[in-house]
């Protein structure tokens, strides 16, 4: 694609001569959880470097004429992937186009966003940061699970399954939480729940894992941590893992629902 | 007000003619912040009921016909508010008009969410929640601070500072998190830091408090915990308080824009 505009505006996205990115969070999925702020700025963009979990529902919003690019690191790729990132943001943004870096969720949850601003603002970049609904937060609550909830949970914990290097994080300081999140733990969800129940998380507690949270294709496994430990449930990564006694609403939700339409259709029919 | 529309269309909002509540999160303050969902559905309102910490600025793009209600509660109200709460939910939802709860944040994080859809729900109505950016993690990200960074914060936890009944929660669980958010937490700041000191945490820590996060009037303080403890750290309620080493981000964001500014005004001047 031919590079619009580089090299005759080059202050064009700066504002002060110097260049800007906008770090834009795309939510859960659903292109409505878009913020306001985002969709402009989406529609505004020259250039768009997106992460593999922004949604295709959401890449539709962009700017028609922007210059889309794919930069998505699959889990376990190095860091030198991250350089290369870093490298064609600054590229961009020093061509004077408005350059968005686009990141499923928020960027500053396990979205590198802290990084990438550090990175661009140590280069004289300008960064605007436009921050996205996590999916540790709506995913679950569209699921009819509130991460607290009074006489349940007075606080939750967000946590990746993953840690840097690709083993599992020491999960000691945050296993006594109420609630707990746990983001990319799809595929070490055996070792984690036992882990956690090592540590002293109860057997029976119930869990949920939500796959494509916010979408039409949404899918929610209720289970128990035992069960997650024996290898009993079956889950297709990415999905959201909440761990805690606010999953029973969902279920208490769920029972109240169906009852309902149950009164609602005998009335009709 | 005049009950527009009650008695005559009572199915019009419910889809299934039994009533219909939208639960929607206002996001931290700035309107632009709103989601794309959130602001169709304001626009679309017929009531709106609505809670203290929603900012003017985002009840001003509620549909201009709609009927605004003021149903916040100060800290410390009895649960009798939260009743009174329930029941002109009700009353509104089944008059059959578009009744929106609209919170500051995102509904299902402190902001009795789960409770007010549990009731409504076994009361016969349909709930449809439009989550929001809550301000834990949106009003740190808008300061620099990221909730997670590599080598740096691996996860992070959200706790309120205001126990039920008025206390302070028990901090021993969330105590060794690498970045705790603790909302509602200003008045009590000297005791939760002590406590915190108490479970462990260094009193070289630095903390952020953000007050009136997303909007122009934000204002940031930066200290150590021990600062706090010690009653040194003046900060006005409502804001959000960060605790961990990810707070160093933001300090370092800032040095590297005031070099930045010199160098351009060293330029043009």
């Amino acid at each position: 694609m031919k590079d619009r505009g580089a090299g005759k505006d080059s202050g064009r996205g700066g504002g002060r001569g110097r260049g800007k990115v906008y770090l834009v969070g795309a939510g859960p999925g659903d292109p409505e959880l878009l913020t306001l702020k985002a969709l402009r700025v989406l529609q505004e963009a020259e250039v768009v470097l997106y992460d593999r979990l922004v949604s295709p529902a959401v890449l539709e919003r962009v700017n028609p004429l922007a210059q889309l690019l794919y930069v998505g690191k699959e889990a376990g790729e190095q860091d030198s992937v991250q350089q290369a990132i870093f490298q064609q943001l600054l590229h961009h943004a020093r061509s004077g186009r408005k350059v968005v870096r686009l990141k499923g969720g928020d960027p500053m949850v396990y979205g590198r966003g802290g990084e990438e601003w550090a990175f661009l603002a140590a280069e004289g970049l300008e960064v605007e940061l436009v921050p996205g609904l996590s999916s540790a937060l709506a995913v679950p609550g569209l699921a009819g699970i509130p991460l607290t909830l009074r006489g349940v949970a007075g606080g939750f914990a967000v946590l990746t399954g993953q840690a840097q290097g690709g083993g599992l994080p020491d999960f000691t300081p945050y296993a006594q939480v109420d609630t707990l999140v746990v983001l990319m733990g799809v595929k070490q969800r055996v070792r984690i729940a036992g882990e956690l129940l090592r540590l002293g998380r109860r057997a029976d507690e119930p869990v949920a894992f939500i796959e494509k949270g916010s979408t039409p294709q949404e899918r929610v496994v209720i289970a128990t941590l035992g069960q997650v430990a024996q290898g009993e449930v079956e889950v297709r990564s990415p999905a959201v893992w909440v761990i805690g006694q606010v999953v029973r609403l969902r279920e208490q939700l769920r029972a109240i629902e169906q009852t309902a339409e149950r009164v609602v259709s005998g009335a009709l029919g």
